[in-house]
């Protein structure tokens, strides 16, 4: 069968379960995401063995160390797949649910009921727990999936998904609502981005340059995820010691992730107090800073920030440094280099707090924490399936809610318009 | 200057506007919608002589009978725009409010912030009055908005923009928080189309050509609305008298319209009982039927439906008509041929209209009303921008609401991830 034919022929298969998933009871959806819980732990000799086999050819192709760790299936990330959907078993469903029902002059009774979206395209890179993750998630919502992941993760992908769709069989539920696109051609992707009558949504996890391919060539609605060039402002009326304990917690808990920390604002009238001791902690964490001309002034030692640095996402141990006049630079900067991610004022301030609540546009906007809780589980979503830096449907993390839509409800006793 | 340097200039001038409508106080907002309606009022002789350029345009170019009327602004059409203004100046602004808050348990603060999309981009035809309709809702949620009306329309539009401006600069409000794209050629949208970095949403409004062509090429989110090919189910649970008056008011009320019925779906249990005094009352209004086999048993004089009839908007006083099996029978047919916009029942069975509620799939599900009520006033969404027949962000009427999207608001007292 030519690729084409595949990917319309595995769309219309997902197109046909979803209709039958959306109908679905919890219970139902529940069990089988225990049961395919249980079928990965079970099979896990078989998962390894398949994994193996993509790590053999990983290594031959000279896939770099870092790539190696990320497809590597161990114990411990059977155990995490496992759990992770246990966890997405417990949480709240979110499709029927209504929110406020209101009544109309005329007594018809008006309301919004969640719904699933219908059919949801994963197009992702190398770690394996992703099909996993996602599919449990997406299952959950009431919809079908199309997992597309990076070719050099295809056999562990796909004893993943045989996992899944058994389990689903199992419990009666339809097997095709999660596949996993078995084709390592990158055509397979352009074809299945073109699959608008049957795909609802398509998130693409992984570097920017996956995304920017994606939503380049998709015919169907992208919700994307850029890039987190998250900053803290440490404002002059900031508690000094909070503020060195949330700037240290942004940007050394997790370098490596979307919501640490990449550039510090501080306040003119507290960057001679504030900056000596932070960046002695910062240094002794194997953080480089790089500072703007009137950071050098105050740390002499550090190295110069130039205008590559305001927007980067170094993803490292690698910090820029800023001194702004007041709170209104700050933000500016923010709106000018910024990533829509996350951004956070450490200030005991109120009505600062308040005009930066408002006035910043980003995702997550946080007083007097760090950056790093702009995550599903930490803000109380349960699991997420990636952060939205686009405002259209869902603005940061997406939960299971985010993988839903709503329809109207009008309950009447025979109402025509006059 | 060139097309696309107008309209890159446009965009970027609308995506500063945006950020400081987005600041603004819904008091500010208001005072300039009910200065706009005032303007217009003010200047109702100057837009019915540019108006009147339109149309001896239109009519030189041989525009139809109806393209003439739609374009034509009246006393009455200028009525309409003011008052339409001065109630969405009445609506509440969404802009600010925050849904549910909840604690974490590490004492973290989450809440959802509505905040403005951004700049929105309309793309429609004719009918000038969607120029201030559009630019003022888009306004009172915040939003900066960029309009791209009828090339027939352009001096009726043009002169519409200036009183919309002129009201937004008296106000001190950005001027170019609402503009019309000063082009006739069909390249502008094509340009408009591809302006990912400063506006957020397409929203088109016309004909299904317009629409596909928009979808087709916008490198930006669209919001969109093919056409409504609405069904009745009559249940064999039935009160039929109100099953006669819903389907006639459904067919009748204004048959051009997209939440007209144009299918009705009759259980055969009650089909020969309901469909002879129904028809009559039809075909006194002028209402052409075309049945299914049975059905034309029933009524032997009318037309017989082709498989062309069941997908048919007719926008017209026709009705396809079908004898269904059972509600299972009905359901799939909607599934099939409708076009997920509005769908009703009428019964007097419980579980059967809770079933109807869950299992269709469409962006409005009505018990025992009409499905005229498929439209953002009758549901108490105060005025409407469009109805969404896809699922993302939208599903159904969209009203100032689903013009704002949500940033999540997180307060602390110094928390930290451990």
């Amino acid at each position: 069968m030519s690729i084409e034919s595949t990917i319309v022929k595995m769309a219309t298969e997902a197109k046909a379960a979803a209709k039958k998933m959306a109908k679905c009871s919890t219970e139902k959806k529940n069990e089988a995401l225990i049961k395919i819980a249980h079928r990965i732990e079970q099979n896990a000799s078989e998962i390894k063995k398949e994994n193996a086999k993509d790590l053999s050819r990983g290594k031959e192709m000279g896939l770099s160390d870092a790539m190696i760790e990320r497809l590597t299936v161990k114990d411990s990330t059977i155990k995490s797949m496992a759990e992770g959907l246990r966890e997405v078993a417990q949480l709240d469903d979110p499709v029927g649910s209504m929110g406020r029902t209101w009544q109309r002059p005329n007594g018809l009774q008006v309301s919004k009921m969640r719904i699933p979206l219908g059919v949801i395209g994963i197009i992702y890179e190398s770690r394996p727990n992703v099909t996993v993750d996602a599919a449990g998630l997406c299952l959950k919502a009431g919809n079908a999936v199309m997992l597309r992941g990076g070719s050099e993760a295809l056999h562990s992908n796909q004893i993943l998904a045989s996992c899944i769709s058994q389990a689903l069989q199992e419990t009666g539920l339809p097997e095709r609502a999660a596949q996993v696109v078995p084709l390592r051609d990158r055509e397979a992707i352009n074809i299945l981005l073109k699959q608008e009558e049957s795909i609802d949504l398509i998130i693409p996890r992984g570097g920017e340059g996956l995304i920017r391919f994606v939503v380049e060539n998709s015919k169907i609605p992208v919700l994307k995820h850029y890039k987190g060039v998250c900053h803290v402002y440490v404002d002059d009326d900031a508690d000094l010691n909070m503020a060195e304990n949330i700037c240290f917690n942004a940007k050394v808990h997790r370098p490596g992730v979307c919501n640490a920390m990449e550039t510090m604002l501080v306040h003119k009238k507290v960057a001679k107090k504030f900056l000596s001791p932070m960046a002695k902690s910062f240094e002794s964490a194997g953080v480089q800073l790089r500072g703007c001309q009137e950071t050098s002034k105050i740390l002499p030692h550090i190295a110069k920030a130039s205008e590559e640095d305001w927007p980067a996402e170094y993803l490292d141990l690698i910090l820029a440094v800023k001194v702004v006049e007041d709170m209104d630079q700050a933000i500016s900067h923010m709106a000018m280099y910024g990533s829509c991610h996350t951004e956070a004022i450490v200030t005991s301030d109120y009505s600062k707090a308040r005009r930066f609540i408002r006035e910043v546009d980003s995702s997550v906007v946080i007083v007097n924490a760090s950056t790093r809780f702009n995550d599903g589980g930490q803000l109380g979503l349960g699991a997420e399936i990636g952060i939205s830096t686009s405002k259209l449907h869902a603005f940061g993390p997406m939960g299971l809610e985010e993988l839903t839509t709503t329809k109207f409800v009008v309950l009447g006793e025979g109402q025509i318009r006059e």
